[in-house]
């Protein structure tokens, strides 16, 4: 008999879409504080990158003193930084939006974290030695592809404004989980910006510039910003920050318990500072209590867990909730901010249960 | 470096529920007419059941002449037969319904087939030889665990009227597309019922019983029944043969494309005769137009694939919808049957796309 005995279940990522390859984790099966590379999830604007197999070099142009070539060799040798980083998808839980939203319909699992080691981008602008008047910088990736609403090919490129592209924090990596980057992740060097949302965190580098002026590309100027209204582009935003967000892992949304005690446990995450507090309501809203924080987030940018136990006698149905709150006073909404393309979508998060 | 060229991305199954294990099959994205075992859906009531190495015999006793062993070589010696199968779960769209129904919360894609050989359980029978006053043939399978509305640990059993166990279509299978059925399907015999939902088709098969009665079991006396109504059990039916019903593979729900010819395709499928005509619309049901249906299900069980082209030169949001008709004159409603525990979701099939 084949495999008689085998009764492992495991978790894989959730296809969105095959070409690119959109895919998000299964978030709420994964309790491991640590995302491994499998079950990242992949976001692609366009199809993978065919790198050249040698010769890789990074250069670093535009307004500095000195444009540069850097090696990945030349790269590790640099001082090193590893940092703990939650990535999302501006687009996580797209598909929570009412009114219906166009586009990937993620739910809540384009989110992952892990340990990304590379070398401060301030480091290597040293290096290079920016000119007076340089006000921001811009990456490009490796990958491109025809975008139809321009008619034409281009990269996928965004830029930093320079005071975010100058933190300590804003790497280029070359490791994820000690390993060299996986390739559908970035490999061999992809820039990383801890507190924004992931597209900031431009995959397969192929090159950086610092330009005088503000950048304008359709990834940040078509895409990525929060277009309020329906039918006009008034009042458009640029998407950056990570709001202050939560998911309940357990329960399950539409699962069937039994009278009993249950643990409801999930992260939550923020852009800003660090997650104060996390409130849980099993009444739908009407009454709160706090979950406890495990892990706290002090010097890394990482989601917190938290878990309470809930005692249930009464069979029926519940509404469970998850409220976060950040250090900065920010604080989930009960409504999320609509915006035409569906990004930052941070409502209190809601699971349905049923006792029986 | 590792994998540059990698540029491959692979559809795989859809958690809903580690333990037991629930995954969909990722339907959008399946073009094959026949589903590789790996993206087959897998349905469990329970965890995997843990089957001794040797010694499997399969008993057929009950209200029969001669009670019967049958090993594996014993049925594979006897007359076979290879019927192409559309599987489908009893909650395959569950998610759809509204009001909202707890339970697994499946999509589309609840739903798989493919080739099974075995021997007709006729022929089985007739070898044990039927007393008079039979009137039910019981499918006890290996899988087992505790069912907590019952406090009671029960395997998974079910039963079948006389008349549809006799069908020379039933049959005990021992093998999927050419191969032994993979453990996770019902290794190593598996009853196959086609035209009713999957939950007939017990897998593990452990032995067979044939009564004179009714049997009444938890999975088709308390699960498995069309319960109207949101509180009471009045008026329950229950599940037995698949309804006529049909998906939009292409495009994907929410997806935004641009003015030109697209395609729209799917699958059809029944459990009475053949599908016989399945009608696309474009504007939300105003107007519909007849899909090309290109392999018709003439002598075997198997969903239809069709298609259309669709031109479209203006922009703005579509509904496409598609709605299959049978042989028997039933036809895929506008609203689904609503039952408590949310099975046969068979309402035309729906996604909203955006054209700019």
């Amino acid at each position: 008999m084949q495999n008689p005995y085998y009764n492992e279940a495991k978790a894989s990522l959730i296809i969105r879409k095959l070409q690119p390859e959109n895919k998000e984790a299964p978030i709420q099966f994964m309790e491991a504080p640590i995302t491994d590379h499998k079950l990242f999830y992949r976001r692609n604007h366009f199809s993978y990158p065919r790198l050249a197999q040698a010769n890789y070099w990074l250069p670093v142009n535009g307004h500095v003193r000195t444009p540069k070539l850097f090696s990945i060799d030349e790269l590790r040798k640099l001082p090193s930084r590893t940092i703990k980083v939650t990535m999302e998808c501006a687009g996580n839980k797209r598909r929570f939006f009412e009114p219906k939203v166009f586009g990937e319909q993620w739910e809540k699992g384009a989110i992952s974290q892990g340990y990304w080691k590379g070398v401060s981008l301030h480091t290597v602008l040293q290096q290079a030695g920016l000119k007076q008047g340089a006000k921001e910088v811009v990456f490009e990736g490796y990958d491109y592809g025809v975008r139809t609403d321009l008619d034409a090919v281009v990269s996928f490129v965004r830029s930093l404004p320079l005071k975010k592209a100058l933190h300590p924090d804003t790497i280029i990596a070359y490791e994820y989980n000690n390993q060299p980057i996986p390739f559908r992740h970035g490999f061999p060097l992809r820039l990383i910006v801890p507190q924004w949302y992931a597209m900031a965190s431009v995959k397969w580098l192929k090159q950086i510039t610092i330009i005088d002026q503000e950048f304008s590309g359709p990834f940040q100027t078509i895409d990525y910003m929060y277009y309020p209204n329906k039918e006009t582009n008034d009042n458009a935003q640029p998407v950056t920050i990570l709001n202050v967000n939560s998911i309940i892992q357990k329960p399950l949304h539409m699962e069937i318990l039994n009278t009993g005690i249950h643990p409801i446990k999930g992260i939550a995450w923020t852009g800003k500072g660090i997650i104060t507090k996390v409130e849980i309501s099993t009444d739908n809203g009407e009454t709160w209590s706090e979950a406890k924080i495990q892990n706290q987030t002090h010097g890394h940018y990482g989601w917190v867990t938290w878990e309470m136990n809930w005692k249930i006698t009464k069979k029926g149905e519940f509404t469970i909730l998850s409220r976060a709150s950040d250090s900065h006073g920010r604080v989930q909404p009960a409504t999320p901010l609509w915006n035409r393309k569906g990004y930052g979508y941070n409502a209190i998060d809601k699971v349905n249960i049923k006792i029986e």
